[in-house]
C-alpha cells in the first residue's frame, strides 16, 4: 500500500484518475487515513453535497494481508447528514483487494456535471479504467451487482450505491460486496452514498487479478502473532461463540433483559415481541429453513458473526440481519415478525440506505402518526417510497432528524442529526457519553460502552449510574479511533479488552506485516491524533459542546421498566475530550 | 403596559392565565421585551417545539397611543425554522389593541397536551378567557377570522395561526387582522406559528372594547413631537412619496437595475419578466381595477404602505402583495404574472405561512426539478400542497434548507437555515454582511444595509465594494434592534436616517409619551444590549462564527451582469459584533 490513486470527477473531457505517492499520508490506513485526509484537504465550511468536499476510501494497515478479521473499509467525508467529519466503516471484499492492489486510499474530489450522468471506475492490475455508466444509472444495488457480475466475473469486489445515493439522500449508504459478490455490506452511518452520488460515481469494481495477499515484513513472526491472535479471538465467550452461533442479534435479548432496548421510538426499555426476533430465534429459523446463521462478511475472518436469511422455501432473501437492523425495524417499531425484518433488510440494502437511519425514520414516522406502530405492510412501504424517491421517500431518505422537523415532532432521537442507535441511553449510559461526544454524531460502534455496562466486558460500570461513564467513553472512543485505522473489526476489541495477550498479539501482528515497532502507548497516541483532528475539523463547521448534548427529552422522560433519565452531568460530557 | 399576561398551557385542568407586575421586565417593549424574556426564561438548548419553549407576544413602547406608525407587534421565541432565538415582527390591529389594555407582554409557556386539541384566548377589559376551538380547529387564517368575526364583531383585532402552525410547520406565520379585520399582516419569519401551534393556541382575540389610546405623561410635548414626527415622514422621499404611492414593490425595478435582484434562485441579478410584476405596475393595476394601492396596516400609519389587491371584477383577492412576496413567488420563481403572485399571497397569508420563505422554497424546488422555473400553476399546487399537509406539502412547510437537503441540492440560499430575502448578497453586499451576521438568520430588516447600499439613503456606499460594508451593517442591527423595540414601523428608518430633526422628533415623542429622558446613546445601548443578549441566547444554542456565514456558493458562483461573488471577508464579519 504504497500509493493513492485520486480522481478528479470535474477533470476536463470528464472524470481523470492519477496515481501518486504516499507523501504525508504514509502508515495511514482506514479512519486515521480518512479523517487525516479530509481534516487536511476538505474545508470544514463546505456543502457536503458541493465540490469542495472529497469522498476518501482506505482499506485499513492490515487489511489485504493475512490477519484475521482485518477486511474492514473505511470511507469518510464531511456528512451530508450530521456535517461533521464521518468515517463509516464496511466489512465485505474491498478492503481487501484495494490493499493488494497496493492502494492506501481512493480519494474521488472535484465538481461533477449532473448533465454527466454516472460512471464507473475500474481499478485492476492494469491500472484505473474509468467509464460512462448509462445502463446502470436508477439500478439498485442488487442488480448493479448482477450487472458488473456478467461483465467482470464474481472473482472482483464492488463498492457501489443504490438509488438512494444516485438521489443524494443524506440516509445513502455504500454497499461492499460480500464473498458471494452481494452487496450486503454497508458503510451505513452519515450519508456517504450521497456524496458518491454528487461525485457521479456509481460503482467502483476492484478487481484484484492476480495480485497476491500483501506479504509481511516479518513472516515467521507474524504468523506467530495471527496465530495467538486468532486464539484469542476463539477463545472469548463474545467473538468465540456468542456471535458466530448467532450474530449480532444475539443483544436483543441481553439488550431486553436490561432494560435498555428502545422501543416505540424510545418510549420503553423493552419489547414485548423480543422473544420473536431475537437472535437464537433468527439463527434457528436459518438453520430450519436451510439458511446460515455462521458466515464471514469476507474471507479470512475468524469471527464469522455474519449469516444467511432464506424464506420459507428455502430461497435467499437476505443476509442475516445485524442487531441493529433487527431492533431499528423490528422492536423500536413494534415490529415482531423476522421475515418482514428481513424483507426491510434486503430492501434498504438494496436501495442504498443505512437501516439504523432508515429503521429510526420510521420509528419517528410512527410516532408522527404517518403510520400506527406495528405496523409491517406500511413499513415496507414506506421503504419502497424511498427507494422510488416519492416526497415521502424524500424525506424520510432525509434521515430521522428532518423526517421530525417535517412533521414537527420533538422526538427525534438524534444527536447531530444522525439517529440513535439501539442502545436506549438512560438505560446504558455509557453509550449515551458516545452519542453525545463522538465526532460522528449517534453512533454506538465510535465508543462501545455497551460492552463494560452491559456484557462487562473490559471491566463492570454500573449502566444506570451517571458515574464513571465519561471515562470509560473517552477510553473506549480512543482505542476505537486507533482501531478503525488498522481493518480489524470492531468486533476484536471484546476478545483484546478481556485478554491482554490478544491485544498484544494484534500489535504484535500489525507490527510484523508492516516492519513497525508499534506499542501499546502508540496505539493511544493514534487514536488521539484521529480523534483531535476530527474534532479540529467539527469545531471549524460550527460544533460546540451545546452539540455534544443528547436531546433535551431524554432528561425529561422516563424510560421504563428502570423508569430513569440521562443524568450525566454536561460537566461530565465536556471532560471526555480533556486531552 | 404595566402588567404581563402568562399562560400555562399545561395547567392542569387547561391553560391558565396569570397577571403579574413588570418586574424585571419594566421599560422594555417589542423585540427589547421579547428578547429579554426568550434570553431569560428559555433554556438555550430546549426544542423549539418542546414544553421549555415560549412565546412571547410584545407591542412596542409607542404602541398603543397616538404615535404615528407604532403598530408594530413583536413576537419572540426559540425558532423552529433556525434554532437562534427570534424575533418577528407585524403590523396590523393586535398591538395597538394589546397595549391599550395595558399588557406589556403575552408569555405562552408550558406544555401542551396535544389530545386536549386547541384552545382559543379572548383578552379584554373584563380580563382573560380560555375556551376550547374546536369549531376552529383546521381552519386557515381568513375562515377562522370570519368565524371570529360571527361571534366578536370586527372591532377587535385576531391574533391567529392557519394550518401551517397547527401542524408546525418551520416555515408558520402568525397572522394579525388589518384595519378591515383580514388576516393579511404576518409575524412571518422563523417559524413562531409553530411554537403558537405546539402550544395549542389557535387564535388570541384582542378586544379594546372601551379601553383608550394611551395618554401621554407629556401630552403637549406629545402632540408637537408626533407632528414633527410626521411631517419628517411625509417629507422625505422614500416614507412619503415611494411607499405610499407603489407600497414596497417600489423596489422591483430599484433592484433590477442595480442587479442586485435573485432571480431563477438566486442564479441571476435582473428578470426579464421585472416590468410586468413592477410596483409601478401593481399601483396601476389596483387603480384600473377599482383596488387601493395607498391603505395603512394599522390605523394611524402616515406612511400607508399597504393596498388592496383585486381581481379584473375588483374583488378582493389578497392586500396589496409586498416586494418580498411579488419577489420570492415571482422573478426568485421566473413568474411574471401578478395575479398568480397574489392568489399566492393570498394562500400563503390564509395557510399562514411566510411568503419569503415560501417563496425561496418553490425556487429551491424547482432548481432540484420538482416543477420548471416560471410554472404559475405549479407553484400554485405546491403551496396548496402545503395547506394540506401532504408529504411535498411538509417537505416545503419545513423550509428552504430542508427542501434542499430533502432533494440533495447544495443551492440553498439560507442563513442559518432561513431563507434569504430580495437583495442578492453578492451585488448588495452590506444585505449580505447583515444576513451572514443577524441573530436571526438571513433577514434584510435585521440591518437593512440596501437603504445605504442602492437607496443612498443614511450615507452612500459602494453595494458592489466589500469595503465599509461591516460597520454599515453593524450601525444599521444595532438601530434596528432598538427601533424594533419602540413599535414603531422599521420604515420610518428611511427619514429618521436622513433627517436628524426627524430621528430628535421620534426620541421626543417616545419621552413624552413614556415619561423618560432617553437620549440617542441610550438609544445605541439598548440595541446594544438586545443583540448582545440575542447573540448570548444563540452562543449558548450552539451557534458560532462559523455559522455567521454565507453559504459557500455565493463565493463561487459570479452573478449576472454584474459577475460578482461574494468577497466580504471572514474577519470582516467577524467584526460585525465589536461591542
Amino acid at each position: 500500500m504504497d500509493k493513492i490513486l485520486r480522481i478528479d470527477v470535474g477533470a476536463p473531457g470528464g472524470p481523470k484518475a492519477t496515481v501518486e505517492p504516499l507523501g504525508d499520508y504514509a502508515g495511514l490506513g482506514g479512519r486515521a487515513m480518512t479523517s487525516l485526509v479530509v481534516a487536511k484537504e476538505v474545508p470544514a465550511d463546505c456543502h457536503p453535497l458541493g465540490p469542495e468536499n472529497k469522498l476518501v476510501i482506505s482499506p485499513g494497515i492490515a487489511s489485504g494481508s493475512a490477519a484475521s478479521s482485518s477486511g474492514r473499509l473505511s470511507i469518510g467525508c464531511k456528512s451530508p447528514l450530521t456535517g461533521t467529519i464521518k468515517e463509516s466503516n464496511a466489512g465485505g471484499q474491498p478492503s481487501m483487494y484495494i490493499a493488494r492492489l497496493g492502494y492506501a486510499a481512493i480519494i474521488i474530489e472535484g465538481e461533477h456535471d449532473r448533465n454527466a450522468g454516472f460512471h464507473k471506475i475500474v481499478i485492476s492490475e492494469s491500472g484505473v479504467a474509468i467509464e460512462k455508466a448509462d445502463d446502470l444509472a436508477g439500478l439498485r444495488n442488487y442488480a448493479t451487482a448482477e450487472k458488473i457480475k456478467e461483465k467482470h466475473g464474481d472473482k472482483v469486489a464492488l463498492i457501489s450505491i443504490g438509488t438512494a445515493g444516485e438521489m443524494r439522500m443524506a440516509s445513502a449508504s455504500i454497499a461492499c460486496t460480500d464473498p458471494e459478490f452481494r452487496p450486503t455490506r454497508h458503510a451505513g452511518r452519515g450519508g456517504v452514498g450521497a456524496v458518491m452520488g454528487s461525485k457521479g460515481i456509481k460503482c467502483i469494481v476492484v478487481d484484484p487479478g492476480g495480485a497476491k495477499m500483501r506479504q509481511p515484513a516479518n513472516p515467521d513472526a507474524f504468523k506467530e502473532a495471527n496465530r495467538k491472535f486468532v486464539e484469542g479471538l476463539r477463545g472469548h465467550a463474545v467473538t468465540g461463540q456468542g456471535l458466530p452461533t448467532y450474530g449480532t442479534n444475539v443483544l436483543t435479548n441481553i439488550l431486553c433483559e436490561a432494560g435498555g432496548y428502545p422501543t416505540y421510538n424510545f418510549k420503553e426499555g423493552q419489547f414485548k415481541g423480543a422473544e420473536k426476533i431475537s437472535g437464537e430465534t433468527l439463527a434457528d429459523t436459518e438453520k430450519v429453513r436451510g439458511g446460515n446463521p455462521t458466515h464471514g462478511c469476507h474471507r479470512g475472518c475468524a469471527i464469522q458473526c455474519s449469516g444467511v436469511f432464506v424464506d420459507k422455501d428455502g430461497n435467499y432473501v437476505t443476509k442475516q440481519p445485524e442487531y441493529e437492523t433487527v431492533w431499528a425495524h423490528g422492536g423500536n417499531c413494534g415490529i415482531d415478525d423476522l421475515d418482514t425484518i428481513a424483507k426491510l433488510d434486503f430492501m434498504d440494502d438494496d436501495i442504498g440506505v443505512d437501516t439504523i437511519e432508515m429503521g429510526v425514520t420510521i420509528g419517528v414516522a410512527m410516532d408522527a402518526g404517518v403510520i400506527p406502530f406495528g405496523d409491517a405492510e406500511g413499513a415496507l412501504k414506506l421503504v419502497e417510497e424511498v427507494g422510488q424517491g416519492t416526497p415521502l421517500g424524500r424525506i424520510l431518505g432525509a434521515g430521522a432528524a428532518v423526517t421530525a422537523k417535517c412533521f414537527g415532532l420533538e422526538r427525534a432521537p438524534v444527536v447531530k442529526s444522525q439517529a440513535m442507535p439501539a442502545y436506549d441511553p438512560r438505560a446504558v449510559k455509557g453509550v449515551g457519553v458516545t452519542y453525545a461526544t463522538t465526532t460522528q454524531g449517534a453512533d454506538h460502534t465510535a465508543g462501545y460502552a455497551v460492552a463494560t455496562n452491559i456484557l462487562k466486558v473490559g471491566g463492570d460500570v454500573d449502566p444506570l449510574s451517571a458515574t464513571g461513564q465519561a471515562e470509560l467513553s473517552r477510553n473506549l472512543q480512543i482505542a476505537t479511533a486507533a482501531l478503525d485505522a488498522t481493518g480489524f473489526c470492531l468486533f476484536v476489541a471484546f476478545a483484546i479488552l478481556d485478554q491482554p495477550e490478544t491485544f498484544q498479539a494484534m500489535i504484535d501482528t500489525l507490527n510484523a506485516l508492516n516492519g513497525t515497532s508499534m506499542t501499546a502507548d502508540d496505539v493511544v497516541a493514534l487514536g488521539q491524533q484521529v480523534l483531535k483532528a476530527e474534532r479540529e475539523f467539527n469545531e471549524k463547521a460550527g460544533f460546540t459542546k451545546a452539540h455534544d448534548r443528547l436531546p433535551r427529552y431524554f432528561s425529561r422522560e422516563k424510560l421504563p421498566p428502570h423508569n430513569v433519565v440521562f443524568d450525566v452531568p454536561d460537566e461530565e460530557l465536556d471532560s471526555v475530550f480533556n486531552f
